[in-house]
């Protein structure tokens, strides 16, 4: 087996549960030296967090090897986009974007890339329509979205994510997203390159529409 | 030819010029007592304004005649919703909304119907996750759209319009909207219900992608 991509929630635990055998698993691949990265859709804690996380749950893993939408964006951001990149992510999220070049709220364009994550209550008019502006620049640039998750459960009931405001940029201008986050191809394509050994084989991860027990950063 | 339906913007007039001909082609209609109705996807502006646009134009219709979302919206309603609608349009907008029980911003739901017009600068993420959880409500009330124009051109520039967050709405709840505007089927059927005659064989109507030269009502 060349090598596994493990989604987390719902795979290595359940909330602050950890799922039955997962620990095992992971020791296994790591004894047969099996290359493996661990994907998830999480865009509102630091890798570091999420490790730790893991680490009380008895698996022992490195942050590095944890791939999330923004890791995996200044991933393709490197490849793709040179020049500002303007950042509609939440302050967390922010500094996964330190080496790039950030387009100030005031910057007219073009812009290399529109990045798009979970900004919740940063919403608002204006700023929608910043992005959208910014992406009707006749230089089209790539509309990036951290996942498309349509929503996610708060204490106090259901919350929009990133997806609706994605879905939004794309019918206002027209063009799709390059969509980092599960379950799109290029998340898992990232994960692969990503991985020490190359192309890995098979993936282990359970749809879901909205990711459960999100806890905010 | 048992009746016309008639597109307004691009066809009778542009901006403020009158379209070359238009004038003698409704008069010619008149004459002849063939059923005639107006379309417009305007939301901004009621529509005893647009019939006395089209007087000055030496155009004379009737504000009957002018078919908008809005009044198709109501007629939709009428038929369809039974209970509370809670509105997410424009002050200007709320009026032809009169004779419906309208749900106030705290009411937890089920509602009858949820509403989305061109809000603009109303929108912040509160009020489109507030339009969300009525939409999640387990009766799951249909989502009624005032058109889906992507953006119009105002001064400062391009600006989001109805549709975007229809979108937006409609991927985060996982349905479809009921579009009661240009060019979705149900409203042209509308148009045909309204018109004295019943059933028109034919619309006069020129597809472009933004509403042209629309001016805030």
């Amino acid at each position: 087996m060349p090598g596994l991509l493990f989604d987390m929630d719902g795979v290595l635990y359940e909330g602050e549960r950890p799922v039955a055998g997962a620990a095992g698993v992971i020791r296994w691949c790591r004894d047969q030296t099996i290359p493996h990265l661990f994907l998830t859709n999480t865009t509102s804690r630091p890798r570091q967090a999420l490790a730790r996380k893991l680490e009380r749950m008895g698996i022992h893993i490195d942050a590095g090897q944890i791939l999330t939408p923004p890791v995996a964006a200044l991933r393709w951001l490197r490849q793709h986009a040179r020049g500002p990149v303007a950042l509609f992510v939440p302050e967390a999220t922010r500094g996964e974007f330190a080496e790039c070049e950030i387009a100030a709220d005031d910057y007219p364009g073009p812009v290399a890339a529109v990045v798009v994550g979970d900004l919740g209550e940063g919403w608002d008019f204006a700023t929608l329509n910043r992005a959208f502006r910014l992406l009707m620049d006749p230089a089209e640039p790539p509309l990036v979205a951290l996942g498309m998750t349509r929503y996610w459960r708060a204490e106090d009931g259901l919350r929009l994510d990133t997806g609706p405001f994605v879905r939004a940029l794309e019918y206002a201008c027209g063009r799709e997203a390059v969509v980092l986050g599960k379950p799109a191809a290029e998340f898992f394509h990232a994960g692969v390159e990503n991985s020490a050994a190359g192309l890995p084989s098979t993936t282990a991860s359970r749809p879901h529409a909205y990711s459960r027990a999100r806890t905010k950063g």
